[in-house]
């Protein structure tokens, strides 16, 4: 027999049987896998939801090194490639991962796969770490709702669009506050502004808002120079840990995640001693139904301290200070279908995100869309919206009928 | 000068001192204070809500012992009169000892007299040791609603009746748990069956429902019996822990209080393997802003094993079996009005109590139900309703409108 004829049958069936075996780890997900030479064979019996190509050997000896790291990058790269839709690939796969039980020595490190997929995999390669925030408002701009909101939107009706949504939940959060005419709101990360904005707009109230990024402020002063609400509200360059005033409300959209669960108490300490004692608060953020880590590679270089946390890793903010819960919703499906609208919205404009960054750079971000989707969609990933109060404010609502009072949210 | 003397006038001098530094311990409530001798001085510039009069001098003895027992007990005993409205008094003691800092050696002492005012001084001496549940069917009757409803009511309207209010939180309940015709519910600790029984009018639900007491089940079968739902509700005379089926929906109302801490795992296990992968669950029950302990005697005579959580305790049902917060509710200004209300029919009862239990025994229940109501107004107690699935239960509500959607709660 021909040692060379022998080595290149060999190959295939072990690349096959290390491939069966990763998978077999994660959960045997119903995709099936397609090799570099055009072999393919399913991981069940059941009708793939999409292919996955392995283009190149060396994916695979990614892979098994680390399956977080490896698989996204690999896939950033074009060493891997997803045939068929992208989200149903990622919904199989963190839905069977999330159904795994993690035991054993895989375990810990399978979990690292999920995270890449859900909370991205923006390579590691250093020609790729564009910083995630620094991206620059043209480019949010470019698959964004026109408001530029980058956190989960209420779609209040079955057939509301992205921008509509968005502007469902804005008023949500302001009906949850119980905002009144003349109080003044500090809000804790803002973003480009469009909460404030809102707040201002529609419920008359003053809004002192903060963020780190000097190009989101810039926007968000230039919009509300705009439309006139200057007077209203002030943008402020500045970190969140340096609010010092008193106010009617506290509220913080998509900045806990980045809070890191070191820094809970002293945000805790802080909207204690900014929340008058009739106030009311309220903090939406990322969560999950059981604490666990963020891959470190993801703390590191995309959320440096980001943590999304459990409710009960939550209620260290606010048990110290024995400030009092009202009220929590979760809206994970609401971002699952959030991060699936910006996925299709992206997806149109990829060739000019493209010729802004880099191929690698769309795929990456479509793999980064479609895992947060898919985490929302399986449960991995939560949305909590957390109303509180100090404790003994008894101005607090009775019911929460006024949030669905008749009216339209969009004013 | 006749040593006589010198002692009469000295003491009521030393008892005023004693006095006014228990109640600057507690915070300096805006009362008065009667001494047996009739000599009143009030602790506060402010005008005094109520006249806290010492009968006999070992009433002070006993408070300085132990705050909690002593206070509870000679209340109990006629030892301590309060003039006026009994209700304003424990208000007004349980909010400045809420906002009082726990501080130095006192502090976890001076919890204790919350305690006793908010979960009850059933006096420690043993004449009167009726264990809470076992007063018998007669007892509540008296003075609860005509469904026998012994859980905070739900004021959706602010004219309801205690009555209207109870049967808007059953139906509450309900639409929480998104009941459909034709499902499977479990309930843990059921009481006199009122919800088992609105759910099966009301949603044609089957109930399987759960109580350790005889007598409450024997009413409660009797009920569904003269309102022929025994077809629909079935309810077992045994310990929530032997649940052993599937449902499409959990439900517990008022029953975690008395399942303590060390037992909470072992419920959220009893959930996770009894709740369908679809189903939903509630769980409605007395709890805190931050941990607290309760009192050693109150769970020792009275609740034993008791303990009111915080929502990070509470989480230890949940997260060990990543089961899914969806929607958390703070009812405490409801079961404030509660007790009020429960005090107040309470009160137009106290001759026939007395008669049939003692004058003690009335003073005791007066005393739990003003300090219940105190402790929910002043926020010391909260009332949750939690919300929750298992984790990949992607056919739970996307929004809260069925809550409140119109219709009468009350069918």
């Amino acid at each position: 027999m021909n040692t060379e004829t022998t080595r290149s049958l060999a190959e295939p069936q072990f690349d096959r049987s290390v491939m069966r075996w990763i998978m077999q780890r994660i959960g045997n997900p119903r995709i099936s896998i397609r090799l570099w030479n055009g072999d393919e064979f399913p991981i069940t019996n059941e009708r793939p939801v999409a292919c996955m190509e392995i283009r190149e050997r060396r994916a695979i000896f990614e892979m098994l090194r680390s399956p977080s790291l490896g698989f996204g990058e690999s896939y950033s790269q074009g060493l891997i490639e997803i045939h068929g839709d992208l989200l149903a690939f990622a919904n199989e796969v963190t839905a069977v991962l999330a159904n795994k039980r993690e035991d054993g020595y895989y375990g810990p490190k399978l979990r690292s796969l999920l995270y890449a997929m859900n909370r991205n995999s923006l390579a590691r390669s250093k020609q790729n770490v564009y910083h995630h925030y620094d991206l620059g408002n043209d480019f949010y701009k470019l698959w964004l709702d026109e408001r530029l909101v980058y956190t989960c939107a209420y779609y209040d009706t079955p057939t509301a669009t992205l921008a509509e949504a968005q502007v469902a939940k804005l008023d949500h959060v302001c009906r949850k506050l119980r905002l009144q005419p003349g109080q003044k709101v500090i809000e804790a990360g803002c973003g480009w502004g469009a909460l404030a904005m809102h707040m201002a707009e529609h419920y008359g109230v003053e809004v002192i808002a903060y963020n780190r990024s000097k190009e989101q402020v810039a926007f968000a002063r230039e919009r509300a120079g705009a439309r006139n609400l200057e007077r209203l509200v002030t943008f402020v360059e500045d970190d969140y840990r340096r609010i010092n005033e008193r106010c009617d409300a506290f509220v913080s959209v998509g900045m806990l995640e980045h809070v890191g669960l070191a820094n809970f108490k002293g945000l805790g300490a802080l909207i204690k001693r900014s929340l008058k004692p009739d106030g009311i608060g309220l903090i939406h953020t990322i969560g999950r139904s059981f604490p666990n880590k963020m891959d470190p590679w993801i703390v590191k270089h995309i959320f440096p301290g980001g943590h999304a946390p459990s409710l009960a890793e939550m209620m260290s903010i606010f048990e110290p200070q024995k400030i009092s819960i009202l009220d929590v919703e979760n809206l994970r499906l609401h971002y699952a279908r959030t991060c699936e609208a910006w996925l299709r919205n992206f997806n149109a404009v990829a060739d000019q995100v493209a010729d802004m960054y880099s191929e690698e750079f769309v795929r990456m971000w479509r793999l980064y869309l479609a895992g947060s989707s898919a985490g929302f969609e399986s449960g991995t990933l939560q949305l909590y919206q957390v109303v509180f109060a100090p404790r003994g404010n008894n101005k607090v609502p009775w019911t929460r009928d006024h949030l669905y009072a008749e009216g339209p949210r969009t004013h």
